[in-house]
C-alpha cells in the first residue's frame, strides 16, 4: 500500500485515485479549489482525505496531475514543500495539433519539472501513454514509466501495479521525451488507424 | 498483390521480404554486392528476383532498408530512378546509447529521406516499431505507420496487410518523429521494464 496524494483534480486526477482507493492506498485530494476536492472525496465515499494545495502533501508519492502549462509553476510554488516526495508527472505536453510536442528539444515536460523540484524529490514519469477514460474502464493495462532513482521507481512501479495496471520501465528520466512522444502518436492513431479513442497502448512479451 | 523492391539486404529486409514472398508479392532483391542478392534470392527459392543497385527498381513500392545513416545518400544517388515510387523508410534513427534521435528537433529521418527524394515519389514512414527478429517469428503483429500521400499509404498499408500484418495509421509524415522516438523506448524496455528483446509493440482497441 502507497501513501499517495494527487495535487490537481481533472479526469486524470480522477481515474488514477479510483483504481488507488480500490487497490487499498492512502489517497489524499488537493487542488486549488477546495470545494472541489471535498466534492471528489465525497464522491469516493470517505476513501480520501483532502488536503490544503501549496502545502506539505501527506503522501509519500504524488501525483503532479494538472495540465503541464502550469505543472513547473505549481511545483515551483510548492517548492520545499515537496523535499524528499516521489513525484509522479503524467503530463501530456503535446501542441494544439497533437502533432508536436511543446518542450523543445533535449528535454521533455518531466525534466523541466525535475529541474523546478527540490533536490530531494525524485521525477517518475508515468501514465501519460494511456487516457484517462480508457483508465476510468478498469481493465488491465500496460503503464510506461521512466525515472533516475532506482528507489522512486521502485515506489512507484508498486503504485502502478496496485491499481491492477503492468508498470514497464523504459529508462532513464530522459526516455521522458519518448514516452511524450507516444501522446501524439495515440492522437494520431485514434484520429486515424483506429478511428477510436478508445485505444490503449500494450507491449506483448513473446514467447 | 504488390511490387515490391527491396534496397538494402539486412535482416529487416530478410525478415520483411520473406513474408512478403508468403504473402504473394512480387518481390526484388536489391544491394551494392550483387552476389549476397543472388544468395538471398536463392535462399528464398526463386521466389525473388535481383535487381541492379541505382537503377529504376521493379518494384511500385521500395522498401528502403539500409540503416539511417546511409539512406539520404543512397536515395540521392538513386535520384529520378526513384520517380513515381512508394518509399517505405523502415529505419531507426536513435542514437548509440538508444536514449535519443540523431535527427534534429522539428524533422525525422524518414522527412529527410523525403527531402533527398524525387518530387513525385511519396514516402511512408513503417516497420520501424518492430524489431526484425521478431517480424521474422511469422506472428501477427500491429505496424505503424505514416506519410503525407493518401494513395501511397494506401499502397503501403495493402502490403503490410498482406504480411499478416495490422497496419495503423498515424497520420503524417511528420509523426514519423514519435514513430521514430518509438525506437529509443522498444530498447529501454527490452533493457529494462520487458527484459527481453522479444516483444511487440501493439495497440488494443478496446469493445
Amino acid at each position: 500500500m502507497s501513501s499517495v496524494s494527487f495535487i490537481g483534480l481533472g479526469g486524470m486526477a480522477r481515474a488514477i485515485a479510483a483504481r488507488a482507493i480500490a487497490g487499498g492506498n492512502s489517497v489524499e485530494l488537493v487542488g486549488r479549489d477546495a470545494a472541489k476536492a471535498k466534492d471528489l472525496a465525497a464522491e469516493f465515499g470517505g476513501g480520501a482525505t483532502v488536503g490544503t494545495f501549496g502545502t506539505v502533501p501527506a503522501g509519500d508519492i504524488v501525483v503532479l496531475a494538472v495540465p503541464y502549462t502550469s505543472a513547473v509553476a505549481v511545483v515551483t510554488q510548492y517548492g520545499d514543500a515537496l523535499a524528499g516526495k516521489v513525484i509522479i508527472d503524467i503530463s501530456n505536453t503535446f501542441d494544439a495539433d497533437a502533432t508536436g510536442l511543446i518542450t523543445p528539444d533535449g528535454t521533455s515536460g518531466a525534466q523541466e519539472i525535475a529541474k523546478a523540484a527540490p533536490a530531494s524529490a525524485h521525477v517518475v514519469k508515468a501514465f501519460n501513454t494511456v487516457f484517462g477514460h480508457v483508465l476510468a474502464k478498469n481493465r488491465p493495462l500496460d503503464v510506461l514509466f521512466a525515472g533516475d532513482d532506482a528507489r522512486a521507481k521502485a515506489e512507484a512501479s508498486t503504485f502502478i501495479e496496485s491499481l491492477g495496471l503492468r508498470p514497464l520501465d523504459v529508462g532513464g528520466l530522459q526516455m521522458a521525451r519518448w514516452l511524450e512522444g507516444v501522446g501524439p502518436l495515440l492522437m494520431g492513431l485514434a484520429r486515424h488507424g483506429a478511428g477510436t479513442f478508445d485505444i490503449a497502448l500494450g507491449v506483448n512479451v513473446l514467447g
